[in-house]
């Protein structure tokens, strides 16, 4: 994603504690408190401007979601779209996703979004990519025995990557689409980026894959 | 493929037992005594006219290949083949792969290649596709500790049922890759249908496939 430095982007985070969570630290273990309900929480990582992550939060009030994005500049537009919808069960972190363990508990999370991740092509960046077994050790902690990640992309380099990677650390692939936009799924809800790609005819892919089971 | 009739084409199997093994099952467990050297055992199930098996048996001198399909009046194009090269390193089964487990004995196998498998798209026939847990139960057994699929399709349903079922039952995901011919996969031998299907310009799937390993 194209980054416009927004200098006063902190100062705006800021000023909005109720949406953006300022000390997500002090959360760990106690989300459903702060959500005053017990429904599912489920976490994007990297999640941009946010449209998808509030189309989510409209479908689905029964669940809470969480969003976590490392740029304040890009953070403030899902923060916007936040103030003007006042959904109560959307919350943002402006935080790095290396830090999952720190916010979250064991088992905490029922469901993780990596949606048009950075695929971070280099080889040498190959740990930066957010399904390197490096993320997937982290989702597992944070994970619920049953938990999932659910993952798009347009990226087939990344994509094949992915695959690969989540079967080798344990997941296990529970659906598997290489053309989501001309197949069967219904109610799929489009990030920013899907729908400018989508647009130029590009293919998305999608898999769901379900956390390893713990050893015994 | 089309199946042309050719009411002669058991009676030249027949005629050619040293190519067409005609009692595979008292092979079992025998194989390496057959082909009289130690090297690796992999077998094609729906081997077709046989050009991947023959190319892969001339090209890998040290392996063997046995190639198993159910139609005799393909079986022959196969035999033809081999006829002509006089492969030492190349057997043919007319047989069904469901049976898989009478011809190999336990871990007997190195590698199992399924290329451009019927898809069977109907649902009702979900038991028939070659990457139906039922035919993966077949492969485990006969698979080595270490032992893979290797597969490739042009079929896009087929190849996401695939990756989610070789998942679910345990098969670990070595390699993916979603436009083979565009890849940087090298020494791709082609099969005649994969020949056809490029020239459309199709993309062709594939994945390797690792045993799941034995539960201790």
């Amino acid at each position: 994603m194209r980054l416009r430095n927004k200098p006063w982007a902190k100062d705006k985070i800021a000023a909005y504690p109720q949406h953006v969570i300022p000390d997500p630290e002090a959360q760990r273990g106690r989300w459903h408190e702060l959500f005053g309900n017990d429904g599912p929480i489920h976490v994007e990582i990297g999640t941009g401007k946010g449209k998808f992550l509030t189309e989510m939060g409209r479908l689905h009030p029964d669940m809470n979601f969480i969003g976590i994005e490392l740029y304040p500049s890009v953070l403030v537009s899902a923060l916007d779209k936040l103030i003007e919808s006042g959904l109560p069960n959307v919350k943002l972190l402006n935080a790095n996703a290396k830090d999952l363990t720190a916010f979250f508990a064991e088992g905490e999370v029922a469901r993780i979004y990596l949606n048009f991740s950075d695929p971070w092509p280099k080889k040498r960046h190959e740990k930066r990519r957010l399904t390197h077994r490096g993320f997937l050790s982290l989702y597992e902690r944070v994970l619920a025995e049953d938990g999932d990640i659910h993952l798009k992309t347009d990226n087939q380099s990344f994509f094949e990557y992915s695959l690969v990677s989540l079967s080798q650390y344990g997941f296990v692939l529970a659906a598997v689409q290489l053309d989501l936009h001309r197949s069967d799924v219904v109610g799929n809800v489009m990030t920013e980026y899907e729908e400018k790609f989508s647009l130029k005819g590009n293919r998305i892919y999608r898999c769901e894959a379900v956390r390893p089971p713990r050893r015994p």
